[in-house]
Order: structure tokens, then C-alpha cells, then sequence
């Protein structure tokens, strides 16, 4: 395998956690360290062999890491860090607030410019191996729709908006794909759907002693944005019931691009996901793209990049010649 | 839009056909010619504004075309007009003889250096499309196992030994999936599972006035290599029926990559296609990848190209600033 890919991790929740793992299934790469603004000491990495540093500690190990794979959330921390550490560092980050992305790219390109490194923004799997499937589905089928299908999976912003309704001590909410509307956009017909017609909304939850059931139940399905255009349910289960059945992160979805050839021909392309863990996966995806980023860096393509420039070949540990003899 | 992106097509069977109407569907080219070992004036193409030239002819072309797409046979045309041709112009073909690319990819490659081209060999579907979704697969879930189902689709190859059998005036295969097998590695479970118990195999036939429907049905399912060792069904039909129902050439298939994170989370990404016709689904591939192969050539990237090596961001006419905002 010649030098392994030296891997630092910044920031340790369930993103970074899920890293550490994802190296560990890597055997070209090695986990350099675990990099926190929380007390190194207080830290309690999965692995024991994982070192943990304060943020700090990056300007000593400048030398020491080949790729920095950013774990923060795209709200407080991805902003700020972005832009900085792609000032001294090659970095993947899974940065998925879609609006602000242009913007964002543009910070992280400047510096990345600046201090000719390579920084990959914006992977995983909504943004990133969706986005993929959205860009060839239309660039294939030019005549054609595409439709986008998530869960089932964990909403954890709908989960929250459970958990604020008076009378609840605890809840978790999935997003169901509708099987009626998967079927009639895989038949062909390429009907017109609202996210709303797209996706039901199944509720697991904990009344708080003395709560109205009826009356939770109620201020769930009615509230405005979260559920009331949707096909809700709402299912009550005891405190360990949940404890038990839902501690998972579930996710996945679908991207379909239906669409035709010539005389009507209809063609079909589906990509799908179905995650047992949601943040172990988008961590998979960030440590297969960060062995994309150390090639591109090694090549010379400095500047920000998204999955659109990564060629897929970058991200296997086979060779190229080994790629097209067997896999291709 | 600027200055269409110019293309010749090389070989007018059904392939060529559905590269001419796929060129049409994108606003950003322009078919320049059929190039055909036929005599040009013999040819029927399918729109009134292509224009027929003699393969000869495309010495005259140089000038005028930016990407040629071959669309021969993996057997006889492909191995003398791959190399052929990469010396004069950019290519794109579908070479498809598996064992056969590695040869291939270097007397391309050795062309199209020689001559400053770029030239993107073996894309389509299989290989091209699944290939980077085995590749992929297997990058993002270093633990796992991947699997490759074709069909429903017509085979050529099965239909030919169909038609072969004392007794049989016609007749057509369909390669079936096995929806068990499917539903068994779709459930996370990876089984070994070899080729026949992956695909079961449903044949048409037209049988010749007195034959013999038993010996006919028998000669087919204990056929060695092609129908024995698999679940075959045979239905006989008339010859008007095998006219009206089975003309199309349908085709598809699954790649399924299963497999696990950390603490045997299971993870599945799956990606499938459903083709109304073959033939003209593969044309599509082959013309946007002529789009990338346009831009890559503009960039300097000579030499042979593989699905592998191209950015997915290169195969849609929408810039890169436009696919950030509009598609990640």
C-alpha cells in the first residue's frame, strides 16, 4: 500500500465518531488524531488507539496530516473552519445548507487557492451521492423528470418539533417515502408531486403522566409546516419502548430520473440508499473522498472542489489499471 | 449556448440510430455525418437532416468535427477503428469485450497520446454506468460484498441458441432477475450467490409447422452452459405474436452494494436501471460522456479514458457554478 493517507478528524460527535470507525475499515489511511474545542481530557474516543488534541494542536501538526476531515455542523462550526483550515490543510466537510453553498464555496476557494491546497466541500449522501445521481440522470436523459424520495429515516428537526408540543416527554419522527408515488413515477408516467404527496410522516411517542393523548395527538397532525399537509400518524409507546426501538439513525431515500429516448422509449435510472446509520455512512463517504482530495492535491488541483469534479476512479484504493481490469 | 459541440457518428446500426436521435435531445450539439462502410446512398437514416458520408470521407472531417462516436462491435469493427481513428480525432466508443480492455485501453491510449485526443473507451452501461457504481460501492463500504443483476432484458446471445434448436422458427430470451435473490441480499443478509441463482430465463418460441412442442421445450431447458443449469421457462407463441410483443429490446439490471460500518450498522446503496430499449439508452451514455470527452480534450487531458477518470460535472451541459447552485 506504500505511506498511508494521514487522517485528522475535527470535531467528535456522531459525524466524527463515525470516521474514526470508517478509517479503521481503510487500510491505506491512518487516523493521526482526533482535533476538539472541548477538553481533550473530558473526550472518550470509540477506539483506544485514537489520540485526541485540542483544536488548537493543528498548527503543530500541519506536517503531520495529509487530509482534514471536518465534522462540525454546517450552521456554527463549518462556516468559520471551513474557509481556516483550508487555509493550511487538504479538507472534506459534508457542509449541506443547500442555499448557502455558492457562498460557501467561494470562501473555501480563495483560501484553498491561496495556500494551494485541495478542499472538497459538501460530501455525503444529500448533498453528495444524490447530487451525483441528480447531475447524470438529467445529463443522460435530457428529456425526462427527476424526482428525489428521503427515508425512511430519522428527521431529527421533525423529531424536535414532537418533542415541544405540551403534553409529550419524548418522541422520534420518520420520514416514509410514499410506496404509491415510487410506483407511479417507476412506471414511467412522470406525474407531478408535492413533497407533501411524496412522503408520509410516522410519530413514536412518550406522554408525559396525565397527558391527553387525544389532544397530543391532535396538536401533531395540525401543526403548521411540520405535519399538517402530510399523511401523519402518531403512535404511542412507553419511555423504554423507545429507548429500545428507536435509538437508531435510519436514513436513505431515492433519486429516480425518469425519462425517454426516441419514439417514447421509456428509461428508467434509480439510485437508493438504505442506511442503518445515518452519520456512519455520510462519515463512509467523507473518508472515501478524502482519498480522492490527497490524489487531486498530490496532482496539483488546489481550490475548492464539489463530488461533480471528483472522478469516481479517485476514490477506490485500486490503481487505475487495476480498476479497468477488474471492475470495469 | 456558443459554438455546438460537432459530432460524427461512426456505423449506422441500431446503436448509431440512437446516437443520431440522442445528438437531437441535446441542445448543445450538433450531428455533423454518419460515417458508414456501406454505401452512403443506401442508407435510410432515421432523420431527413443527417447526412450520409463514406467512412473514408472522415479525412475530409477533420476540421469539422469534435468527438466521434463509434458505434461498432466489440468483435471485428472496434479493435481496428479504435486505435484507427484516436490518432485523427477524439472518440468515444462502447467496447464491451470485458477481458479484452486492458489490451484495448493501451493501443487506444498510445493512438491518442501519439495525437493529442482524448479518447474515452468501454462506456455505456455495463461496462460504463455500473461499473462506477461497483467502484463506488465498494470505496464507500470497504466491508461488504457487491452484486450484479441483470434484466429484465432481451439477450442476444441466449435468443441466437433458441433459434438454433431442430424444431424452432423463431423465438426470443429474457434474462429475469430473481426477485428472492434480490429480496435476500436487499435484506443485508450477503449470501453467495452464483449467476444462475441470481437469474432465471423465460423464452418465446415460434415453432416451425409438425415440430414437436416437448422435445422443442426440452432440447431448450437442458441446453448445456446456456439454459440448463437455470430455472428456463418456454412458452410457445405464434409469429404474429413474436412480431407485436417482442420487437423491443428491452433491457436493465441492479448493482447492489451491501454492507456494514462500525458495530454491524448494515448499510445498502443500490442503483438500476429499467430500459424501454437498450440500444438507445447506451447512445445516450455515450453521447453525454462525448460531451465530457469534448471538455477534457479542451483541458489537455490526452491519452484513453474510462468512465473511472471522468468528473460527473463533465457530462452536463449546465456549468459548474450553475450544477453547485441548482443540483448539489
Amino acid at each position: 500500500m506504500g505511506t498511508p493517507i494521514r487522517i485528522g478528524i475535527v470535531g467528535y460527535g456522531n459525524l466524527g465518531r463515525g470516521v474514526e470507525a470508517a478509517v479503521s475499515h481503510n487500510a491505506d489511511m491512518a487516523l493521526m488524531g482526533v482535533f476538539t474545542r472541548r477538553n481533550p481530557a473530558e473526550l472518550n474516543p470509540a477506539r483506544a488507539d485514537t489520540t485526541v488534541f485540542a483544536y488548537d494542536a493543528l498548527t503543530e501538526h500541519h506536517d503531520s496530516i495529509d487530509v482534514l476531515v471536518l465534522c462540525g455542523g454546517s450552521k456554527e462550526d463549518l462556516p468559520q473552519q471551513g474557509p481556516e483550515l483550508a487555509a493550511r490543510f487538504n479538507i472534506v466537510d459534508s457542509f449541506d445548507t443547500h442555499a448557502r453553498i455558492p457562498e460557501y464555496f467561494a470562501a473555501v476557494d480563495g483560501a484553498a487557492h491561496e495556500a494551494s491546497t485541495t478542499a472538497l466541500i459538501s460530501t455525503g449522501w444529500d448533498p453528495g451521492l444524490f447530487s451525483i445521481n441528480r447531475v447524470m440522470g438529467e445529463s443522460l436523459l435530457p428529456e425526462g423528470d427527476t424526482y428525489t424520495f428521503w427515508g425512511r429515516g430519522l428527521s431529527q428537526g421533525h423529531s424536535d418539533a414532537i418533542r415541544r408540543v405540551p403534553g409529550v416527554a419524548g418522541g422520534v419522527q420518520y420520514t416514509i417515502p410514499s410506496d404509491e408515488a415510487i410506483d407511479s413515477v417507476r412506471s414511467g408516467l412522470r406525474p407531478p408531486l408535492t413533497t407533501q404527496q411524496k412522503h408520509t410522516r410516522e410519530c413514536y411517542v412518550v406522554l408525559q403522566d396525565g397527558a391527553d393523548a387525544d389532544a397530543v395527538r391532535a396538536a401533531i397532525v395540525t401543526m403548521p409546516h411540520y405535519f399538517a399537509d402530510y399523511n401523519t400518524t402518531v403512535s404511542f409507546i412507553s419511555d423504554d419502548e423507545l429507548r429500545r426501538d428507536h435509538a437508531d439513525m435510519p436514513h436513505g431515500g431515492t433519486v429516480i430520473r425518469s425519462g425517454s429516448t426516441s419514439h417514447g422509449k421509456r428509461q428508467t435510472i434509480e439510485f437508493g440508499l438504505q442506511l442503518g446509520s445515518n452519520p456512519e455512512f455520510t462519515a463512509s463517504v467523507l473518508v472515501a473522498y478524502a482519498r480522492a482530495v490527497h490524489r487531486m492535491g498530490a496532482q496539483g488541483q488546489y481550490g475548492a472542489k464539489t463530488v461533480f469534479d471528483v472522478p469516481p476512479g479517485l476514490l477506490s484504493p485500486r490503481s487505475a489499471a487495476q480498476l479497468r481490469a477488474e471492475l470495469l
